[in-house]
Parts: structure tokens; sequence; C-alpha cells
């Protein structure tokens, strides 16, 4: 939960909590265990959320249509208010009246021979939608300069004069070298001026 | 790997393989870890892919631009030739020389207070976008006739009429409960002909 931005942790009826093993499972997020909530139903657990979504690998009889986990990520972060997902117990899963409590029946996509996923992977999936649904992304990283179209033309006639002058290649030759190493270059996505100037200085470096 | 429908994994110079735990973590995957290889080294259990794509939460000084994980599951599927997927031990993760014996560098979007994923969950994430991008989806479950714009206006005359005959409602009182009801049932996504026939069967009744 913590590693995608969620807080607000509600448990129903747990065995037991606050047991030894949530603190060394939740090495870096005590914050979100020291504040969860526990509640003796799931209705009470959800009553102040305007939807729930129910998590289940099977189908229920009575159910309506099936969503994906990405959809009702979506959904949730459309509807700009509270919002709970309610995830059963490792064994068992949701039991039908848990699921008929909900608004919607969510499905995590796959193996239709394997499609029951482990409580700790479900809720990181889903969570990790939520997370992208409410517009997360990668942070940046290093942000370089990226090569202009000049420094790209540059590195170009550079590559063919060299080519030429050591002999590697003959002008009239058909070889289409010239658009065989436009070709390798252009495909590099976000090339860098520092590269153009790397590959430039090799040039220079080997031509003395 | 087994519930996102995958099932070639590679360990790399494992501490202990096979042990007790593996047998009771992977229940209902005993195939997959059956058929893994073992590979002394990172370079070894990749040299047979065409791309090898490094999952890492921290950005490395000399990498490439990070790309996330669902451009990677895109990029990997668009390859449509045999692509690897490489994690780092829980505690260390990927050395440098591993992430660069890879051509891309991943990161799973994350809260950038908590940003590290334990080792499962980022394996099921990243191996949940691998079956997305590969057209996974989840499965039809119960298909409905789905109630048609005729079965609509069934319903809305029938609930009209009903609100009038039983006085709940004054036809030119301005409450504009036509509306109302219409704007309502147009909401419910994928109603069904069932559904349309109960609300239809529970008037009937009502007005005996």
């Amino acid at each position: 939960m913590k590693t995608m931005g969620l807080s607000d942790l509600r448990l129903v009826a747990p065995e037991r909590f606050p047991a030894k093993e949530d603190q060394w499972m939740a090495t870096h997020a005590q914050d979100v265990l020291a504040n969860c909530k526990q509640h003796n139903t799931l209705k009470e657990a959800i009553e102040d959320c305007v939807a729930a979504f129910a998590l289940s690998a099977r189908p229920r009889e009575w159910s309506p249509q099936v969503i994906d986990a990405r959809t009702a990520a979506a959904r949730a972060i459309e509807l700009n208010e509270k919002a709970a997902f309610v995830f059963g117990s490792e064994d068992a899963g949701l039991t039908n009246d848990e699921v008929f409590a909900c608004q919607h029946l969510v499905h995590i996509p796959a193996n239709p021979e394997a499609s029951s996923l482990n409580l700790a992977q479900a809720v990181q999936v889903v969570a990790y939608e939520i997370f992208l649904a409410g517009g997360g992304s990668v942070s940046k990283g290093r942000s370089e300069k990226l090569a202009t179209v000049k420094d790209l033309e540059g590195l170009y006639s550079h590559l063919e004069q060299a080519a030429v002058t050591s002999g590697f290649h003959v002008p009239a030759s058909g070889s289409r070298l010239r658009e065989r190493l436009r070709r390798l270059f252009s495909r590099v996505p976000r090339l860098e001026r520092e590269e153009v100037n790397i590959l430039r200085g090799l040039l220079k470096a080997l031509r003395k």
C-alpha cells in the first residue's frame, strides 16, 4: 500500500492484530499499520465510502458484469471520493455476502489455469493500478540535453567523412552506408547531445 | 509467474535450490519450479534473449532513460522474441554490473517516499503488465442478453403509468419524474433484459 501512496488500511475482524509479523513484514510502513482502523463488520468498514470494489478471482452467480483491475482503478479515481477496495483472507477470499455488500466485482486478468493470486500480490497489483490511474509515474531521473537535428547531422557528416578517409567506404559503391548509419542512429530513442559528442570524439581520436 | 502465464524461470547462482520453502510457496506452480533453469552468471542466463530488462527502483548514474513497467512490457511483446526481465535479490537488488548487462532499465511507478517493492510484488506487477500487453484480459463470465432500447422504453412507460395510477406522480406538476427516471436507468452500464423484466414484474405485482 505504501509503495503506491495508499494509507487508509481498514481491517475487518482480524484474528490477531497487532501481531509480531506485522512489524517485520511492514518494515518501512509502520505508519500505515499504526493508523489502521479495525471494524467488526465489512459493512461498518465501508459505510463512509461512495463505492466498494470487491476483489475476487471467482465469478459469482448473481454478480454484475465483472470489471478488470485497471477499469476499476480508473472508476475509483473518477469518483474523486473515498472508495474501498475489499480483499478477502488468503485462504478463503471473500464470501458471497461480502461481495454482495460491494457495488463492483473486480478480477485481476490472469492465466485462466492459475487465476488466483496471493493476497499480498493482488493488493500490490490493485494498488499499482490505483497509483497509475491517479496520475502516478516514474520519477524523471537525470534529464540530459537531447541531441538536436543539427547535432545529428554533424554526426552523420563526421561518420561519412571518417568512413571515406579511412578507405572503409567508397562513395559510389552503392553500399548505402549513409542510409544505414542514419537508419541505425535514428532508432535510438532520446539520443543525447553528450552521446553524439562521445561518438564524434572517438572518430576524431581514431583518425589521428 | 504462473498466474500471468509465464513459465520460463531462470535462477542465477541461487544460494539454495531446491529448498523446502520453494515447494510450499509455489503450491500451484510446481511445474514452473520443476522446469526452471540454473545458471552461474546473469550473462549466461540471458544470452539467448534478444533483450533484457533490468528492474530496479534506483536510478543509475550512467543508465539510459528509465522506462516504466507498462512501456517495458509493451516493448517486450512487440519484439515477439524471447526477452528477459531481470530481478535482483530481495536484500540488495541488482548490482550496477547486472543492470549494465541489460539493455533497458525499468522502474515500477511508485510512491517516491517508499518506492522499493518486495521482490515477489515487483515480479507480480511486471508479470501482470506482460500478461496484459500480450492481450490477456478477464474471462467474460456469464453473458446475459442486454436490454434493448425497446425494452428500456417499455420500462419507462410502465414506471410512468405506475407512478400516475398510484397517485405518486401528478403529470403536470413539473416534478420532472420522467426525466429523473430516465437519467437514473440510463446510467446503469450493460443493463440486462432480465433486470428490466424483474423491475416490470415488481411494478405489475405492486399494482394488484
